[in-house]
């Protein structure tokens, strides 16, 4: 059973920053002005009406944000596996609480057996998994003939930002695009978690059953660690292209499942760590 | 029983950076290069044997990391509860194993059977945790009347990248410095997860029987999200300031716990977000 999903592009919602008020300081002069912050809220995910994770994350998109996060988690690998995705609407959620049916009823069991309810940080992508060999068991390695030129690699960042700027007017939110090797913008989502913007769009794209993505490339903002890749590689997304550095486990992750890291895209210079035969 | 420990400053280790063969494209030009990245690891913190957590993160004062992830986890509060933290030396380990033992065996059973082996990515601060409530319960607001000038607060950043900049070659760290009020740097640690960071150099104040450290500041690079607030208030730190933002919980968090928290501070400029009294 496909789950009903109509739009194929996120819709930035308002709830994502948030009034604040704050003493700003400047060259000495102290005044109270009113700010905007990113907004962080937890998110329970419950699979079948029963707790399985507790998600810190800016809220919106939180469909996909779950889907994604299942899918990373290895507990669904299409969008036939899910059931119902639905917003909890009992006052006590308020908005924080998803439930997730899936289809196979044992399925659901041994997710909740192996993962008690957990919570994950606003920049966590791989909480409450027992084990990292548990995230890389059946990781196939991507064979996509994917390939895009650098110049088009090093385009992505400003595109990423300029899709974002509009949205983020408190410098604490990340975001994820996904682009065609074109360079075309997909999709992008922004949260105050790297991790849980990529989720946010890699779910999109499963709610659409779009998956594999071995035609696209994904772009963060910031870092790139051993989660990032592991995403991108359960989503088989062949290209993954980042602002900043990769850590030591995020480029033998990228060589092992066949995608192309590139990190320190900046300019008209990057740094690519493996399988620089798609980068032409 | 309170463990030996005697070194009183961070040893920052050769095996936190570590050698990449990389393809660095510079304005269309190619060339095959070796250059450096962050290493990322999987630390496995036992408890009495067995396992507790697994903790994303850069190797290098793994002890220290352990007894600041147990104190924020709320496993432990004090040296006292502490009876040894040693790396296994076992050949499968190969280093990235760390067995605690707590004087209190009522204790180590709650915490094992609360908290199921899970894993923490290297940007996650709050894993493993059955709910945000269960971190948050009996933190007392922070009383203390320390208090510093907005200019030491300004030159913070600058002194933490200062002594950061010998060790960080590969633009993949994020560092957590303590200071006094007078801006002197007590301690530092480095970490491609933040949250990593701010567990070693409270988890060494910690093993050194200083808690709480109402008397110091700590200062973050890159955000500061939930999980930071939660660690400095856990350790009765009343002063924390990152070089980027913070999230709308985090100074939610804060303004209950009694913590000053700054933001932005970048120049001779920053946003105060909660008690603001403190910086003068």
């Amino acid at each position: 059973m496909q789950p009903q999903y109509q739009s194929s592009k996120m819709t930035l919602v308002a709830n994502a920053i948030e009034p604040v008020q704050i003493v700003r300081v400047r060259g000495g002069v102290r005044v109270e002005v009113d700010d905007r912050a990113a907004a962080e809220e937890p998110l329970a995910v419950r699979i079948g009406g029963r707790p399985f994770a507790t998600i810190m994350r800016t809220p919106g998109a939180d469909r996909e944000l779950a889907a994604g996060f299942l899918l990373a988690e290895r507990i669904i690998s299409t969008a036939d596996d899910l059931g119902v995705i639905e917003q909890c609407r009992d006052e006590e959620a308020r908005g924080n609480t998803i439930n997730v049916t899936l289809v196979d009823a044992a399925r659901a069991e041994r997710a909740l057996s192996a993962c008690r309810d957990v919570t994950s940080s606003s920049s966590c992508g791989v909480c409450g998994r027992q084990s990292i060999d548990s995230l890389l068991s059946d990781i196939t390695p991507i064979a996509s003939r994917l390939a895009m030129t650098a110049v088009t690699v090093a385009a992505l960042p400003d595109r990423l930002r300029a899709s974002q700027r509009a949205f983020d007017e408190t410098g604490g939110l990340h975001a994820a695009g996904l682009f065609t090797a074109s360079g075309e913008l997909v999709d992008i989502a922004e949260d105050i978690g790297r991790h849980n913007a990529v989720d946010k769009v890699i779910g999109r794209r499963l709610l659409l059953d779009q998956l594999p993505l071995t035609e696209c490339v994904l772009c963060v903002s910031g870092r790139t660690s051993f989660e990032i890749v592991q995403k991108a590689a359960v989503a088989g997304i062949p290209i993954l292209a980042a602002v900043s550095a990769p850590s030591t486990l995020a480029i033998a992750l990228a060589a092992t499942a066949g995608i192309t890291l590139v990190g320190f895209v900046r300019g008209d210079s990057m740094n690519i760590y493996s399988h620089a035969q798609r980068i032409t």
